[in-house]
C-alpha cells in the first residue's frame, strides 16, 4: 500500500541532463520519498490517498534560498526610498517592534503565501526563530533556519543562535535544518564572524550570511580596510564552512575566483529585490562558469513585496537576457537548472531535493497550465517559465504529505492567521527612528 | 433606475493630481458612463444589476497600448533566439500560416486572457482585422484596431487597410476605433508611408506604427540613409497625424525633441518583450520630461508570452529603478499615472478613459486584494503595483456592461475557444523558412 499516489499527471523530469516533460505518469510515494515515476496505469497500486491530476504538471517543490519570511508583516511600508533610508528610517526601526508572537504569526502568513505559490522550502534568516520553527512544524513545509545575529549582540546573541542551531537541527521529522546566521560583514566585526564560524564548525552546520549585497558595500569595504566583503569571509573562517551567501550583486572577479576555491558555497539570487532597490544584479554567468551554485530567492517582503519563486524565476530569465542584450543567453534549460538543481545545491541538498526522481524527497507541486494564458500549449517549458502564476498552483506536497489540495489548505488556518496579523498592523507600522535594531553604515 | 451599481467597493481615484484609494463607495453607472462615485449608502438607488463588491478595489480598466493579440496562437514557439531569427526563422514563417478564421479564434483566446487579467482595451496591430473586430464585438471589450500593412503589399494592401479603417471606425457601439497601421519604416518605403499618412488624413484617423524598436534599427537607418527612423516618420508626414509609436527603445535625444514638437504622439512601452529580446528599454524618463505620453503594452505573445498589463506595470517600475540604479525613481504615483492616464493619452482618449470619475466611460475592474500575498494591507497602492496578479481580478465591466463577474465569463465561450485553437496547433506551428510574410533586414 502506497502512502500517496499522484495519478496521471505530466511531470517535469531530467533526461540526459536536461529538463523535459514526461506525459501521463503516476508518481508513487512512500513515507517522505518518491518511490517510482512510471507510465500511468488505470490499475494503479492501492494508496492511502490518491490525487487525480490529469492534465496537471508536477514539478519539484520550489525552493526559496534566502528570505526573511516574517517580514511580510512590514509589506508595503518602505516604498521608493534609498537603501540607506530603507534600513535606517524604515526597516530597522520597524523591526524593533517585533516580539515572539509577531514572528510566529508573520511566519504563518508567509507560509500561507509560499504554499499557495508552490514554495515548499525556505532558507530563512530572521529573529525569534523558535517561533518560526514552530510555524514550519505546523505548516508542514521544509526549512533551513538561521537565527540572525549582529555583532552588537555580542556573546549572548551567539549563544542564543548556537542553542537554536543545535536544538532544531533535524526538527519536525527532519524537515528543519539549521545554520548559523551572522547578519553581514558590515554588521559583524571580524572577531564575531570568527566566533560564529567556530560555533558552526563545532555544530557541523553551515553559515547563511549577507555579503557584497551591492557594489557600494564592496567599495566601502575596500576603502575602509583594503579587502572585499568576500575576503572578509575568507579571513574570518566563514568560507571554511558550507556558506550560503545573499546576494552578491557587489562581487568582483577576484571574489568569484576565491569563492570557486572555497569548501562549499552557494549564492541566493533575488532579482525582484535587486531591481526594486537599484542594487544591480548578481553576476550570474561568471558564477555559473566558475561552478558556483546559484539558487532563486525572494529576500523579505519588505523589499521584494512577494514571496513568489515563479516570479523570481521569470525575472532571472528576463534580467539576464537584458543585461547581456542577448536573447540567446539564459535559455529555458538554464533557467530550470538554476530554479531546481541550483536552489537545491545552494542548500546543500542536491542529492535528494529539487528533482522528481525515485529516491528523492517527495516535495511536489501540481500546476494547472491549462488556463487561457497558457494556450495553446506549444511549449510547456516556456509556459512554466514565462506564463505561470502562483494562481496556477493547485496542490502542494511536502515530505509526502499534501499541505494544500485544489487550493484548499490542510495545515494552516488562513482566516485566523490573517485576523491575527491584521489586529497588530497599527503597532507594527510605528516608527521611531532612534529606536532601531541597527544602523546601516557599511 | 441605474443600469449598473457597483456597491461598497474601494476605488482608485485621482485627488489633487495623484491616485489614492477612496474607501467604501458606490459607483453609479448609466449606459456606458460613470454617473457618480459617492460614499456607500445602504439604501442605494435601484439598478438593473447590482454588484456587491465589499472589500474589493475598483480600478480603471487596464489599457494595452500595443499588441498583436492573435499572436497568442504562436505562444512559446520562438524562445531564446536572436531578433533576426525571431523574425526570419520563426514568426514571419509562422504568420504565413494564418487565415481569417485563425485570427478570429486567436483574437478570442487573447480576449479571454486579457479580460481575465483586467485588460479592457487593446490597441491591436495585425492582419485580417475584420475578424479581430468581430471577436471584439462579441467579447464586449474596447479596441483601437489597425490593419498591419507592409510596403511589399503595395496599393492593394493600403486599399484593404483604408477600407477597414473607414468601415470600422466607431463600430460595436463606439467601442472600436481604427488607425492606419503601416508596419515600420524598415518594412515600408517612404512613398508607402506618405500614402498611408495621406489616407489617414483623409479618414481623419491616427497612425499606429513600429519605429526605433531597438538601437540597432536606429543605427542601421543612420548608416543607410543618414536619418533616424523617427526622422523618417517626420519626413513622410506620419507625424502630422496622431501617432502611436511602438516601442522606441532606439530613440536618440534628437528624436525625443522632434517628437515633442509633433502633433500628437504617444509611445507604447512593453518592458517584458524588451527584456526577453534584449532590446534595451524605452527612455521613459526623458520622454516624460519632454511631455510625451507613455502607455503600457504587452506586444504580441510571440515575444511577451502573456498579455498581462499588471505584469507590464510591475516591470515598468522595476526596470526603471534598475536602469537608474535608484530606488527613488518611478515612485508608485508615476507608475499609476503611466498605467492609467498615460495609456489613455497614448490612445488619444485621456478625456474619457483611464479614470474613475463621473462622465468617464464605465470601464472598471474589480480586484480582490485580500489574498495572502497582499496581507497585511499597509499600502493598497504598493500592493496593486508590486503584488497584484491577474488571478486577483474578479469582475470586469466595459462600457457599463459586466463581461466577467466573479471570474465567470459572460460573453466568451472559454471551452469552445480553447478547443478551436488547439485543433489547429499542428498546422499553425509549421515553419518553412522560404515561406514567410517578410524578411527582417532593417
Amino acid at each position: 500500500m502506497l502512502d500517496l499516489l499522484i495519478q496521471n499527471c505530466d511531470a517535469l523530469v531530467i533526461a540526459n541532463g536536461r529538463h523535459e516533460v514526461q506525459t501521463a505518469v503516476d508518481i508513487h510515494i512512500n513515507q517522505d520519498t518518491i518511490q517510482a515515476i512510471e507510465p500511468h496505469k488505470p490499475d494503479a497500486p492501492a494508496a492511502k490517498e490518491t490525487i487525480k491530476a490529469a492534465g496537471q504538471l508536477a514539478i519539484p517543490g520550489l525552493i526559496n534560498t534566502h528570505a526573511h519570511a516574517p517580514m511580510v508583516l512590514f509589506r508595503g511600508l518602505a516604498e521608493d526610498v534609498s537603501i540607506l533610508d530603507w534600513f535606517n528610517t524604515y526597516i530597522w526601526p520597524l523591526e524593533s517592534n517585533l516580539n515572539e508572537e509577531d514572528v510566529y504569526w508573520g511566519m504563518q502568513l508567509a507560509l500561507l503565501e509560499m504554499i499557495e505559490a508552490g514554495v515548499t522550502c525556505v532558507a530563512d534568516h530572521y529573529f525569534f526563530m523558535e517561533q518560526a520553527a514552530q510555524a514550519i512544524t505546523e505548516a508542514g513545509t521544509r526549512a533551513a533556519l538561521g537565527w540572525a545575529v549582529f555583532g552588537s549582540g555580542g556573546q549572548a546573541a551567539l549563544d542564543t543562535a548556537a542553542a537554536f542551531t543545535a536544538d532544531y537541527q533535524g526538527a519536525a521529522d527532519g524537515r528543519i535544518t539549521t545554520w548559523m546566521a551572522p547578519h553581514a560583514p558590515y554588521t559583524c566585526d571580524d572577531d564575531f564572524l570568527r566566533a560564529a564560524a567556530r560555533i558552526a564548525a563545532g555544530l557541523n552546520v553551515g553559515i547563511h550570511i549577507h555579503a557584497a549585497e551591492e557594489m557600494g558595500q564592496t567599495e566601502a569595504s575596500l576603502a575602509k580596510r583594503g579587502i572585499t566583503p568576500i575576503q572578509v569571509l575568507e579571513e574570518t573562517g566563514i568560507l571554511e564552512r558550507p556558506t550560503l551567501i545573499a546576494h552578491g550583486c557587489g562581487l568582483l572577479p577576484q571574489d568569484i575566483e576565491l569563492l570557486a576555491r572555497a569548501n562549499q558555497v552557494g549564492i541566493a539570487h533575488a532579482p525582484k529585490t535587486y531591481l526594486k532597490l537599484g542594487m544591480g544584479l548578481t553576476p550570474v554567468a561568471p558564477l555559473r562558469e566558475a561552478g558556483i551554485p546559484i539558487g532563486l530567492a525572494t529576500d523579505g517582503a519588505g523589499s521584494n513585496n512577494t514571496l513568489d519563486i515563479l516570479e523570481s524565476m521569470r525575472l532571472l530569465a528576463l534580467t539576464q537576457k537584458h543585461e547581456a542584450r542577448n536573447p540567446e543567453v539564459m535559455p529555458l534549460s538554464t533557467v530550470l537548472d538554476i530554479t531546481f538543481n541550483g536552489s537545491a545545491a545552494v542548500l546543500g541538498m542536491a542529492d535528494n531535493l529539487g528533482r522528481l526522481q525515485p529516491g528523492c524527497l517527495a516535495d511536489i507541486v501540481l500546476l494547472d497550465l491549462n488556463g487561457s494564458h497558457h494556450q495553446p500549449r506549444h511549449s510547456l517549458l516556456a509556459s512554466l517559465v514565462y506564463n505561470s502564476r502562483a494562481g496556477d498552483v493547485q496542490t502542494v506536497v511536502v515530505n509526502g504529505r499534501p499541505l494544500m489540495h485544489n487550493r484548499q489548505h490542510r495545515t494552516l488556518d488562513k482566516t485566523e492567521i490573517i485576523r491575527q496579523v491584521q489586529k497588530n498592523m497599527g503597532r507594527l507600522a510605528q516608527r521611531i527612528p532612534s529606536k532601531r535594531i541597527q544602523v546601516y553604515n557599511p
